[in-house]
């Protein structure tokens, strides 16, 4: 089997299965009962709170646990709920003494991305909203950014990279216009509090993140992307910043996420964490190689075929398709802008989902865009907004690697591709 | 050991530890991804929905999985949040296109128990709701409960058994009630519907659930408390109810509940729910015999030291410490009405903390109530509730059993339970 779908999800390493097993059955306890089993149980869950921390430059509680990156998301987005003004409150007669319950927030606008994951996509349906443009690697058209962040904006959220380009974003410098924006708030007496939240989902596992240098406000990262479980995430949280509980408890992690702590999950999302850490740069220089060697085989695709007359009329892509040729694959993003991992793939003119098919019954297991949007069938607004055409879209990979891979599986991998690509384009032809 | 708070957390069984394994490493593909392993992770995951609930006598498709019982009471209290009357929305003449952001949602009534858990107390302050009362043995007050069913009621939530008494309520009888209302509403020309949730969390592994027999139309349900793992819950949900989704994003769970699926967490709940459910009766059976030695052996503590001037004074509880004699232990809650693994247990005048950390030393653990309320250190709001005195409430205990308790670990228990109550009263009359 090779898998090239580590985008989607990632198998849990040997360590951090092994570090997870004793909270199942013996550490088990509630880790806010009163004897000391439970209270070793709770400080084994703070350290791993606090080894999450430390790897973006954190401390443990400025993290609150969630199920996954799409809760972390939500809540980072109840910092654009502001509080209703206590004025108003106050004016209202009314005879009931829960008058906020009906009492509307105000909500602040946020900004983000049009290539964003559907997590942040349909989260921010929900509140005031505007989507900025990107370019064609996917990258953070800045104009468009300053043009949109009004005095409105409240929050901004970039993911640090994309989930089916691997695009990384100028982080750093997004958050160095915020801080001009915010200086300039002052100046003007505008009272508007602005937040800079980033989904490090992808990035967790390839990047050096720090909290700090990166200048985020609020950080979504998640377990089951860089080989810890799934169902655990967490919310960086820098002080100051009032959210709101989408759910309300027991008063767990400082009341943001009751419900009673899923330690093992935690301790092997920290596992994982720092695994994935000490072997940064390692990793980092591996995916380099693999993606040059796959890039180095795809490219050396057949385009014999592709130039037929008919497969130019089947892809669309060509207004007068006498006159050009066809020169796939194209690479989408940039490689200078994008995780080591990720290698997007277009193959205009085919059907990407009877590539997948092809592949399944080699054992080459890949996957057209994000699952969750792929498993409906539609077509990626990812790379629609990179300015792909339908058809190129309709024969476009994410091949994303990982832990499961070596040189020589890519080179399997490549050759399977390259078969599975140039036999579609051959039945095209017929 | 011998550990007694099986209401605060059960280990994972073997047989349940064995049937995740496979889903962290090896069958850890994200099951919405388009190739065949991922589909059979798929077909494994709602077959595990099924079985989960097949268990409560409804369909795989009547459940929203969640991360545990909070989310899954904060999900089911979004049935009283009404939409707003289509009609103001179009007469706001608001030029932004987003209008049913900022409209404030109509709320309906939530009704529940004075005793319920935090999770529900806490989820319900963010609806217009009124507490109905409990007699002393923690039961509905059904006259109070009928008084306050007003036709602003939207949701009743009554917890199947509570999680500090195990008192369980009469669920069918409450939803009796509930279906002459509708049928009342209906006469009248009443639109507001009126749902019935349980949070079932405590009463999984030792109560024969059965949605219709009960007659809920939701369910909150608790993989943690029935020997499956933390951070999974689920939801039941009958047709034609319209929650309102905590977090929005990739539409998994019918787009109730976004985020890729904890696909181990779900296998452990089924694997765990099948197996309380094969052993209903006779884990009932174990529990019963259990309990009664324990209360035997308990109601033997010596009430000697008990009826000591110095004690009564210092319990609080005697105006004339004189005239009357106490007579400790006192059992809360009324067995016939009680699971059978719960003795919710009070020695009137001592001070429960010192017996935690006494019986700690010796390997036996037990709390004083809920986790998340002891490890605050406020008083039980349940025992306030039945009516306990600020002291009875002070020297109470909750013991629950489980499956890793067995007789002869019962009677060692109880033998230093007694010794270290009996120490508590002399060190005190001393």
């Amino acid at each position: 089997m090779i898998y090239l779908d580590h985008a989607a999800a990632t198998p849990v390493s040997p360590n951090t299965l092994r570090a997870m097993l004793p909270y199942f059955s013996d550490d088990f306890f509630n880790p806010s009962a009163p004897y000391l089993p439970a209270k070793r149980v709770r400080e084994a869950y703070e350290s791993a709170k606090n080894d999450i921390a430390h790897a973006i430059g954190a401390k443990g509680t400025d993290l609150v646990i969630t199920a996954g990156a799409t809760e972390s998301i939500n809540l980072a987005f109840t910092a654009a709920r502001l509080s209703a003004p206590k004025a108003s409150v106050r004016s209202e007669a009314s005879p009931r003494s829960d008058a906020e319950i009906t009492d509307a927030p105000r909500f602040g606008k946020i900004l983000t991305l049009v290539t964003e994951h559907a997590a942040v996509l349909e989260a921010v349906k929900n509140y005031p909203h505007e989507l900025v443009e990107v370019d064609k690697n996917g990258l953070i058209n800045l104009d468009d950014f300053r043009k949109k962040l009004s005095d409105e904006v409240v929050l901004v959220s970039i993911s640090l990279a994309n989930n089916e380009l691997g695009t990384i974003q100028p982080l750093a410098e997004i958050s160095e216009i915020l801080r001009f924006e915010r200086q300039k708030r002052l100046r003007q007496g505008i009272t508007t509090p602005l937040y800079l939240h980033s989904d490090a989902s992808q990035a967790l596992s390839l990047f050096d993140i720090n909290v700090a240098r990166l200048g985020v406000d609020l950080l979504t990262l998640n377990a089951a992307k860089c080989g810890g479980p799934k169902g655990v995430g967490a919310l960086y949280l820098a002080h100051g910043i009032t959210l709101h509980p989408l759910s309300f408890g027991g008063g767990q992690e400082r009341g943001l996420r009751s419900g009673t702590e899923n330690v093992p999950g935690v301790i092997g999302f920290a596992t994982a964490v720092k695994e994935a850490k000490a072997h940064l740069s390692s990793s980092r220089k591996k995916y380099q190689e693999m993606t040059y060697v796959l890039r180095q085989e795809l490219a050396h695709t057949s385009i014999v075929a592709q130039n037929d007359k008919k497969v130019k009329q089947n892809s669309q892509i060509l207004k007068n398709p006498q006159e050009s040729l066809i020169t796939a694959p194209i690479f989408l993003g940039n490689p200078k802008h994008q995780l080591a991992n990720f290698v997007p793939v277009c193959f205009p003119g085919l059907d990407a989902e009877r590539l997948i098919y092809k592949l399944e019954q080699q054992e080459v297991y890949l996957s057209t865009g994000a699952a969750c949007a792929a498993n409906k069938g539609s077509k990626s607004h990812v790379l629609a907004a990179i300015g792909l055409s339908d058809a190129e879209i309709a024969g476009s990979l994410r091949i994303s690697l990982g832990s499961t891979n070596d040189l020589d599986q890519i080179r399997e991998a490549a050759e399977k591709i390259r078969q599975a690509v140039e036999q579609e384009y051959q039945r095209l032809a017929r």
